[in-house]
C-alpha cells in the first residue's frame, strides 16, 4: 500500500516536472499560451499515451482528473515564474531526470503486464519516458533533441534492460529493484550530463 | 430520425470543407497532386482519427465509403477550381468555421458515449476539430498554426465545456443544445477573426 | 506451407532494407548513433504500426523478436558498411522496391481480413508501405519526399486495387494473385524512377 502510494506520488512529480519544462520550451520557441499549454501537455503524456496505444489498451491519463489537473498546475507555475524557473537549472534538472527515470520503469512494468517480450517491454519504457520530449521537438519543427546531442535515451534502455533481468529472476516491482533501477537511469544521466558524454554522430564515425 | 440525418449531412459538409482547405494549403506548399490528396484525407480526418485511437475504439471514417468519396470529391473540387476557390475567403470561412464547431461537439459526444470524465471529452472535442489543421501544418513541416496565430482552439474549448454543462444537466443530445453549442463556437470564431482577438506570446507576457 | 514461409522470408528481407535504408537516411542529416537506430525502426516498422493501431489490433512486430532482431541487423549493417552501401544504388534499389510491393500486399490482405471496405484496405496497403518513410522525414523535419518528388505511393495503390480486384473473384491469397501484384508494383515503380515519371505539382497546373 505504501508503495504504491509513493508511485503514484513519483508519477505525479514526474508529470509537473514535464508540464513545466514542456511549457518553457514552448515560450522559447515563441508559442501563444494555448500552444504553450498543449505542449506541456504532450511533453508530459505523449510518451505514455504512445506506449498505450501500442499496447492496445486505454490511455492511463484520460480517465485521470489528478493527472489532469498536475499538467494544467505545472504549465501554470511555468507561465507565472518563468524568468525564475530559468535560474533553477540545477533543480529543473534533478526532477526532469528522476520523472525519466520514474517513466522508464513504468513503461517496462506495464509492457511486462501486457506479456510484452523483453526487448518489446525495454523499448516501451524508453518510449514512455522520452517520447513526449520527441513529439514536443516534432510539434515545434525541430528534429528531436535525442537524436542529435544529449544522451537520454541509452540510460533508460539499460535500467530498462536492468529491471528486466532482475523481473526474470523473479525480483520484479520489489521495492529495492525498482529503487536501484531508478537509480542507475539517474545516475547514469545525471554523469553524462556532467562529463559530457555524447553519442557519436555517424557521419564522423570511421569505419 | 430527422435530427440524424441533419447531423450526418453536417458531418459530410464539415469534411468537405476541410478537404478543400487541406488540399489548398498542400497546393500553396509547393506538393504534388499525391501530396495534396492525403493532405486533404489527413486534414479532414485526422483529428476524428486521433479520437478514435485515443479512445481504443474503431476509427469512425474506416468504414464509411461516404466519408471517404466526400474527401475525393472534396480535394477534386479544390484541384479544379482553386483559382476560383482563392476569392471566396468569406465563404469558405463560414463552412470551416461550420464544420469546427460541429466537429467539436461530435467529438465531445463520442467522449462521453465511451465513459471519458468531462475534462477528456473536452480535449476530445477540441481533438476532433482543430488536429487535422496540426496534422497538416506538421507534414508541411511548419509550426502548426494553432500554436501561433489564430484563435481557433479557444471557442472549440468554451463550446465543449458549454455542451458538457448542459449535458450534465440532462439536455445531452437534445436539438436546442447543439444548435447552441455550434453557434457558441462558431460566433466566438468568427468574433475572434473579425476583431483580431489573438492568444498572446508567452514570451513578450511580463510576469 | 510452403508460401508462408516465403512471405515470412520476404517480409523480413523488407523489413532488412528498409532498417539500412533508414539508418542511411539518419546518417546524411547528421544525427546520432541512437538517432540512426530510432529512424532505422521507425523506417521499418512505423507504416505496419500506424496500419495497426488504425485497425485497432496487435502491432504486429512488438511480438516478433525475430523482425525486432532483424532491424538492429539492418541498421547495424548500414553503420558498418556505410561507405560501400553508398556505391550499392541499384542493388538497394531493387530490394527496397520489391520491401515497398511486398509490404503493400501484406496491408491489403490484412486490411481485407479484419473486415475492411475494399478502399481502405487500399488506403492500409499504401499506408503499410509508405508511412514509414514519411514519419522518418517528418522526425528528420523534412516535408515528406511521397508529398514532391517521387512516384511511390501511385503504383503501391495501382497494385493494391488490382489485388482488392483479384480478390473480389475470388482469387485472394492465390500464389498467382500474390506474385502478379508484387511484380506489378515493382515494374510500375522501376518504369517510374527509370523514366523520370513525375506527379505534377500542384501550383504548375494550369485548370
Amino acid at each position: 500500500m505504501q508503495t504504491e502510494t509513493t508511485l503514484l506520488l513519483l508519477d505525479h512529480i514526474g508529470v509537473f516536472f514535464f508540464a513545466i519544462s514542456g511549457f518553457l520550451a514552448a515560450g522559447e520557441r515563441n508559442l501563444d499560451l494555448f500552444g504553450g499549454y498543449i505542449i506541456a501537455f504532450i511533453t508530459a503524456f505523449g510518451g505514455g499515451t504512445l506506449r498505450d496505444i501500442l499496447l492496445n489498451t486505454d490511455v492511463a491519463w484520460m480517465q485521470s482528473l489528478s493527472h489532469v489537473s498536475v499538467v494544467i498546475i505545472g504549465a501554470t507555475v511555468g507561465l507565472l515564474f518563468k524568468k525564475h524557473l530559468k535560474k533553477l537549472r540545477k533543480t529543473f534538472f534533478i526532477f526532469d531526470t528522476l520523472g525519466i527515470s520514474f517513466f522508464t520503469i513504468v513503461g517496462v512494468q506495464k509492457g511486462l503486464a501486457h506479456d510484452q517480450i523483453a526487448v518489446t517491454a525495454i523499448f516501451l519504457g524508453m518510449i514512455s519516458a522520452t517520447f513526449g520530449g520527441l513529439f514536443r521537438d516534432v510539434l515545434c519543427n525541430e528534429i528531436p533533441l535525442i537524436f542529435r546531442k544529449e544522451i537520454y535515451a541509452i540510460p533508460c534502455l539499460t535500467g530498462a534492460g536492468f529491471y528486466i533481468t532482475g523481473d526474470y529472476f523473479g525480483f520484479g516491482s520489489t521495492t529495492w529493484l525498482l529503487t536501484s533501477c531508478v537509480a542507475l537511469i539517474a545516475i547514469f544521466r545525471t554523469c553524462a550530463v556532467r562529463y559530457n558524454w555524447k553519442m557519436p554522430i555517424i557521419n564522423e564515425l570511421k569505419l
